[in-house]
């Protein structure tokens, strides 16, 4: 199943979603507000929608406020060659963005001014159980389910000091969704990953050349921190980003710009830059 | 008036806090479960709250699931000394803490094995009003409150990659409290802090001593991410952590070990490590 988070009318609203159609959870008596908050009894009550109906949308974050964002730097060998030194980490490289960057599909995300912004196309995971101490070959049990994510980037401010995050949490950058994805992704790890800016396709990869595949790196998070129902872990992104160009190619993105971001059986992001 | 989140009776409070004893909020119709929940009627009720009564209460985290720890690294000239390199940043040095660190006073953080376990006292200030692009003069205005953490930290997962987020965001990583002081700090630059372990003063330090003092971390950061109510700023730590002792005499946080951070004004948060 697919599930998104939409506003109607100025209303928030969980949704079944299915080939542009919606049904709307809280037409079914399901309270939560967020699909972190999903319980299993309302799980069970979505096997049996299959009223689907049009509506005019826009599409929420699928990430909760009050859930961690976790990112992998470096993750996929094609991409590490582009960063300046370009060694291949031995453990995950994990940062995290801040709960104001999350946004929906379609989203506008600000352009500072000399700001150097770049996307980067990911796959992101969002948990289901609470892990601690997992395994790495029982740790795809603990996935709720996938999305897209959108590792939006101010370069000059992720590497002013020696810490991304500041660079990596101004508001609204990361758009995710359009909806998460449950149940339906047996392999995470051979799923095309493509990114495009204004109709050019500017990241083409696959999630099997992962560093660290998704069970891995749950397991090893898992290690040092709890990781609780809704937390998510956005899992790097491929070669082809704008940092990785020549500096004479490098045209950050700005205003008009429209970044669309799409993995296999997850669907389009778009976000449109201002 | 200082306020502190507490549990009695396996029950949530928002309690006012005067020398040891509680006026529970929901007694007088408050409904918010975190300070950063508390509207401006809210205040307003709170001024005329003169009865307090002892409880057998323990402390919860000041800082709400929903909002953002902000770290400032680097940010005493004593600290930056005791780092390699030692190199005074020009900016502020910005990573963060999980909400799984999020936890009261007289918590027991976890100790893993061989993981280099170290305390960072420090003076955290909470957001009252969303800032953004705030400036230098008026930033203090943004301010809600005062209190105390412990940015404990595993040494050894800080510096395994070049992200000090995952080595910073263990479960109950970030003690704090016992109360947030709000409008009783009148300058936040002139506070002593003392940090002692098992009774031994390891850190003995003032405010006034910051590289980038809170008016200026405030206004710097909202010029790139929104700062929201109940959104926090841990504003770094003062020599004398164990990282900086010679290496022979490097005894790393271990069981039974009892760490009290003492701020002017702040009381004293205690945290014992099992």
């Amino acid at each position: 199943m697919k599930i998104a988070s939409v506003t109607i009318d100025n209303k928030n609203h969980l949704a079944l979603y299915r080939e542009g159609k919606l049904a709307l959870l809280d037409d079914y008596g399901i309270k939560a507000t967020s699909v972190a908050e999903l319980s299993h009894d309302d799980f069970a009550k979505l096997k049996d929608i299959n009223r689907f109906q049009d509506y005019t949308f826009s599409y929420n974050s699928i990430i909760d406020q009050k859930s961690s964002l976790l990112c992998i730097g470096l993750n996929y060998k094609s991409h590490v060659s582009e960063h300046a030194g370009g060694k291949i980490p031995e453990t995950p490289v994990v940062f995290s963005k801040a709960n104001n960057a999350f946004t929906g599909n379609h989203s506008i995300v600000q352009t500072g001014n000399g700001m150097h912004m770049d996307y980067e196309g990911e796959l992101c995971v969002m948990i289901g159980k609470t892990a601690r101490n997992v395994g790495e070959a029982n740790a795809l049990n603990y996935v709720l389910g996938y999305f897209i994510g959108n590792d939006v980037s101010s370069r000059l401010m992720q590497y002013k000091t020696t810490q991304f995050f500041l660079g990596k949490s101004f508001d609204n950058f990361y758009p995710n969704g359009p909806y998460i994805s449950i149940g339906e992704i047996n392999d995470p790890q051979n799923l095309t990953i493509q990114t495009r800016v204004n109709g050019e396709l500017r990241q083409d990869s696959n999630t099997g050349l992962m560093i660290f595949p998704v069970n891995k790196l749950i397991s090893y998070i898992s290690q040092f921190m709890t990781l609780r129902p809704g937390d998510c872990i956005s899992t790097g992104t491929p070669a082809g980003v704008i940092m990785g160009m020549p500096e004479s190619n490098q045209k950050w993105l700005g205003k008009g710009d429209k970044v669309e971001v799409q993995i296999t059986g997850l669907g389009k992001l778009e976000t449109t830059f201002e």
